[in-house]
């Protein structure tokens, strides 16, 4: 068979998959005992004990399908949130709803969806693979958001608007005010999806989140997930909170399963495991800061972030960033090179443990002063 | 917000979503301490100790991402049933597989796909979905596949063709033989996925499947399962095994991390573990063999059946099918009516073990005894 006549012509376009390292990898190919990764926004501090405990009294039921749609860790949720259980659909991962809400909002062929640039990939490539256009306007130099940019781009066919909140590799935030007035001046077909995968890290919330306003935005849906502030990124869960009528359409066409049984239980058990997220919560602001001193320090460019990263570039004229992130690969350290952001001069490290912090600046300082 | 005028139209078609009766629900609503759930073909020795212990291992790992698209899973698998790993592409159940299929191969609007009546839900929804036709050929009287009807709904547009081995709900099993005259007269275009969800329990295995003979057959996607023989339905894990080009644009169009980390773990962990495998195997077998001779005692119709479950009908004019079901309920014990595969005469039950197979004849009989 040939593939050029037996593939659906948009997905020829698709780049082929080219998979990172391994840890594993890395250690054998660098002769390493130990790699520090902070490269995906990971939990700094693993997975909690409660999660744990709970995975492992769920182990036995391994066998048995997971109740279709998961209604009681939507329940959970509900109680959690504050909203109503009807406004919340659970997938997996966050990545499961992007395209079940590209997939039931967007006619193929004739709407579009608009978000800024550079952005989450999976906004692009969901659009892409259901045949809808996807339009982005450029975000502004210092990574704030040009939200007229991104209306002009929105006609009577844009389905969805996608904005991550924060921000994507940059940890800008808009203010919750931004984004009521971004809701507001979009068509009135068009849903606003706010993707907060990092919000649990922006403080205080309120002034960053539409959710407790969520009733006055009929247009809006959020998105979260378990994979950061909760340390399931291995689990897959995440999930949006919208109204009813398009939650019901959701689990209309969403196959019932595809939330896993362990996430299910570990989701409940995180949720109400409070001391967690605060350490979490901690250790992430603590992080941050002592992570952007450092860097800022060492002269490179540090970029205000509300979320468990920041993005930075080398002091100019330092060091070929392609060599910075080698010399810090020979050294165990894994960190984010954003060329597939379209930025080669910038990378993103997420926040660690106080440890995997000072192990990362030490060997940025000492890669800087030994120069190229 | 209009739901009518911002959902896409093929949406508004799908039925909206209504969840059975959990097994909480029904010991609650019935008053009863045990429920023995015979609906789902789950695994009658429920989870493995080897993979319940692999669960408990790597639960510390809950807070990572998964290697992207499982390799380390697929160099497993490829292991196992001896094809290259490159022919493997790994999913969050075969749900997964049979959506990236349909996406990568069939253009909305133009191409269509075919498979007999009934058949898995799945495929029917996955391609409206996609915006795909599709044609179904009705099964003969006693579920013997009518082949020449299946090769006479296709043109030069069906871009797959799908085919249940052994069948859903009736237990049939084509032989390898008939299979390999279909992928033969199929258009050139026209993908034969053979979904052996069940093929584990066939005997010989080699008399069913085509997996030996794959290299023959460019045209030919098998698709496999771990919610069955290996326990894991909970988990979420299945597979398709097809040539390299088709394996590789799946990969380019799925979502990198869909399959989780504890069902990568326990994938491999269950491969290894024959001796949960033949104790399975033994006991479906055995099962399937005294549930069969039990009904068939009873005056029910059984139909042959090389999988997991039987499906039955009750003895003629006994008592109305609803009536028989909701007395199994009350006696704690679900099987699967079959009104949603358009057979409301029928019902499926899965093989359980030793005692849930007993107590499942023993209240049938008292049933049916019993009258209306």
């Amino acid at each position: 068979m040939d593939p050029i006549k037996n593939v659906r012509p948009e997905i020829l376009a698709f780049e082929p998959y080219s998979p990172g390292l391994s840890i594993d990898e890395i250690k054998e190919r660098y002769g390493l005992s130990r790699v520090v990764k902070m490269a995906s926004n990971e939990n700094p501090l693993g997975a909690s004990p409660v999660v744990q405990k709970a995975l492992k009294s769920t182990a036995p039921l391994a066998f048995r399908y997971p109740q279709a749609a998961s209604p009681k860790l939507a329940l959970a949720l509900a109680g959690y949130l504050d909203v109503p259980p009807s406004w919340i659909v659970t997938g997996n991962g966050s990545d499961e709803i992007i395209d079940l809400l590209v997939r039931v909002k967007a006619r193929p062929g004739i709407d579009n969806i608009a978000a800024f640039e550079p952005c989450f990939s999976l906004y692009k490539s969901q659009a892409r693979l259901c045949g809808v256009e996807f339009r982005q306007a450029p975000l502004n130099k210092d990574f704030s958001f040009p939200w007229e940019k991104l209306v002009d781009l929105t006609d009577e066919n844009t389905a969805l608007c996608f904005v991550t909140a924060p921000d994507n590799p940059s940890g800008r935030t808009p203010k919750a005010g931004e984004l009521a007035g971004l809701a507001q001046k979009l068509p009135d077909q068009c849903l606003l999806v706010v993707d907060e995968a990092y919000m649990d890290f922006a403080l205080p919330q309120k002034d960053y989140s539409l959710l407790s306003r969520l009733d006055s935005f009929a247009n809006v849906v959020i998105l979260r997930t378990f994979s950061k502030m909760y340390g399931l990124a291995g689990l897959r869960l995440g999930y949006g909170i919208m109204r009813p009528w398009l939650a019901e359409y959701l689990l209309r066409v969403k196959p019932p399963f595809s939330v896993n049984i362990l996430a299910e239980k570990a989701g409940m058990a995180a949720l109400k495991d409070k001391d967690f997220q605060q350490a979490t919560l901690d250790a992430v602001v603590q992080g941050r800061e002592s992570l952007s001193r450092g860097l800022t320090s060492l002269g490179c460019e540090v970029y205000p972030s509300q979320a468990n990263f920041l993005m930075f570039e080398l002091p100019k004229g330092s060091l070929d960033p392609d060599a910075f992130f080698k010399a810090l690969l020979e050294k165990g350290i894994i960190i984010r090179p954003l060329v597939s952001y379209g930025l080669p001069d910038s990378f993103r490290v997420s926040v660690g443990d106080n440890s995997e912090n000072r192990e990362f600046l030490a060997a940025t300082g000492e890669i800087l002063s030994r120069g190229t």
